[in-house]
């Protein structure tokens, strides 16, 4: 059975096949478009196998038109790897915002379209390219279900008093404005598959999730459901990111406005232009390119490292107490995976807890799923590798009854 | 040895005059004049004898006007408790903002003056207030020195990984845009009459201060000095309060504005309409309405509470991990010396760190310093009261070399 798994973003179309057989799902061809709406688009398509092709597509005007032309390579007779489109089962969509309404995966129709267009103001770049790519396939796929899988929705289960900002009730009632968290498909994998790891039930399993990578948030996951997590109304709140800020005084916006800038500049400043591409001194928001500047000596990078672990080093805290305890701490994401300075910091930043890093095992963990801890800890910090893309294929066969 | 404390607010001037006498400071007068600057202001008069005295005094336009209406009293042969304005050896000011430079009292002289008044945009509405008390003070007592203690102070032991925020560095650098921390003064003296409680010295003394009143902050104290602090670039940030709402995602600010409010507005609704008033239901920010709705069911001021409690539970956390364990937790502020319910909620809150709530030691603790905990806890829960007046008049005792 093949899913086509789908994330459109403003500019762009990312596309994962998958060949679901049974507990072997394996990816049988990715790309995607990029620069979507420009004179220069631009095409990759991969296969597993190591084949990789990239073109400048003609007329690529908007998503439809890219899901063409990824659609052309999919059956190309040379290099493709179906005979026929109608081989896709089924299509699964990585949407922004569901807002309240959308606590589980669902199969999209007209109702479903009308969530995601009332959402639209909470996710104003991303949920119109969201249902652009579902109006692309719901036009190239006739007949094929679609399955919409919100970034959100994991986030759901969070209590009003997580949830709710101290401000007068109208904002929330009128305007929406509360907390909702996202990268909720990527907690919700590495929940079900530390769960697994543990040799537990996921509503046993209560732990506190780090995705540390471009974007980062974490989540505190007490019995297999969420009850708070660190970024909010949008993706800027809480830890401190590639470009992103993170938390600070809501007055502080206030001021950066009054000192001479738009609210929609301070926006994208607090969005694009701040975060370790801020502080670590090197015009990059790279956790690769600020580890090797402090290494050599950055200042400035050493500061950024240091902000950036210790924010992640207070929400642990936060949320350990909340939580009553965890299982376990567990890191995913590029950072989360792959860099074990990082990794080693957080762990030494909360020894107060009763957990130590085990230097051997985390030096040897590098994308693959592990225990990282010294086996005397109170609980454990394990690595867990994320896949948003089959966690939202996983959901489309789940949603729609396929197997 | 007569001391008066000044607190000169943007339309009042509080005071409090101590005769310090080694290691007993009594109170001998203390009083406020308000709404300074209209045509009805209200002088209040007391002595600790339980006499108190109030009077509309004539045209007090400004600061020194009202000093002049409480020095009549101080000295009044009916009604005083001294017999001329000689007798008072030093005046301390509460100043609220002193920005990096001020780390320490100091003595009042141009230089300072000149650090209070470069601090204005900081302090918008305090420290045009503070340093026109300074200046009426410097009229109505010639020669007489006065030594100004800032509510920022206690906190600028901070390291930069914990006042820089993640945006970019020319917003400190240009605006001094960072989080500075306030409640210093509080943080301070509850610091030292701690560690006094304990049999430590403060060098040795590592705490989790919580000053929970109208206002509400926390502290990180590690071996006597701040290490982290709930409060910002302004008193908005961290803790909801009784009419501020605390930490919230920045971009919630810009859609705050962006649905059609001023940055100004905004302010004043983040300052002055949130926090509890915003959620209780009640159109109160007091604790004690709140807590009283809460008792008699109100599912809104129940809610309130919750997300009080919850955002000091979570600063524990954080606090705990930071400082590697803590000797106490300490409560002080009109909730955190009187709310026996609130306390008992929070240690209930972070239960996972080992401490427990001694719900006798607890309800009987009311103002008075005492230990909440139990015996078995990991770590002490203190009440502890706080006196910022006389920190004040100790801190100019001390930075005079009076005594």
């Amino acid at each position: 059975m093949k899913i086509l798994v789908i994330n459109a973003g403003s500019s762009s179309l990312k596309f994962t096949l998958f060949d679901m057989q049974g507990t072997e799902n394996t990816v049988i061809a990715n790309g995607l478009v990029e620069r979507v709406g420009t004179d220069k688009p631009n095409l990759i398509f991969k296969r597993p196998d190591g084949f990789k092709f990239a073109e400048c597509p003609q007329g690529v005007k908007n998503h439809a038109d890219g899901l063409k032309a990824v659609c052309a390579k999919l059956v190309d007779p040379e290099i493709g790897v179906l005979k026929s489109l109608s081989e896709v089962s089924a299509i699964g969509h990585r949407v922004l915002h569901g807002g309240e309404k959308i606590t589980a995966p669902v199969k999209v129709d007209a109702a479903v379209k009308d969530i995601i267009r009332e959402c639209i103001p909470l996710g104003p770049l991303h949920n119109p390219a969201n249902l652009s790519g579902i109006e692309a396939c719901e036009e190239i796929f006739p007949g094929v279900p679609n399955v919409a899988v919100f970034d959100t929705q994991f986030h759901q289960t969070m209590p009003p008093e997580a949830y709710l900002y101290a401000i007068p009730m109208d904002f929330y009632k009128k305007y929406g404005i509360r907390k909702y968290g996202f990268h909720g498909t990527s907690h919700h994998f590495v929940t079900l598959s530390t769960a697994k790891f543990l040799g537990k039930a996921p509503e046993d399993t209560t732990i506190i999730t780090c995705h540390l990578g471009n974007g980062c948030s974490m989540a505190a996951v007490k019995n297999g459901k969420v009850i708070d997590t660190t970024m909010g109304l949008t993706p800027l709140e809480g830890l401190m990111m590639g470009t992103r800020s993170g938390d600070m005084d809501p007055a502080a916006v206030i001021r950066m406005i009054q000192v001479g800038n738009t609210p929609e500049r301070v926006d994208t400043i607090l969005n694009k232009e701040s975060g370790l591409y801020a502080i670590g001194g090197i015009k990059s928001g790279d956790m690769r390119d600020i580890s090797n500047a402090a290494e050599e000596g950055s200042k400035d990078a050493q500061l950024a490292l240091k902000m950036f672990i210790r924010r992640i080093v207070k929400y642990v805290g936060s949320y350990f107490v909340l939580l009553g305890g965890a299982d376990a701490i567990v890191f995913t994401g590029g950072i989360g995976e792959h860099s074990a300075p990082q990794r080693k910091a957080i762990l030494d930043g909360i020894a107060a807890l009763g957990i130590k890093c085990d230097d051997a095992r985390n030096e040897a963990c590098n994308g693959d799923a592990g225990i990282i801890s010294t086996d005397d800890s109170a609980f454990k910090a394990i690595v867990m590798p994320t896949n948003e893309e089959l966690m939202i294929a996983l959901f489309t066969v789940k949603t729609l009854k396929l197997a």
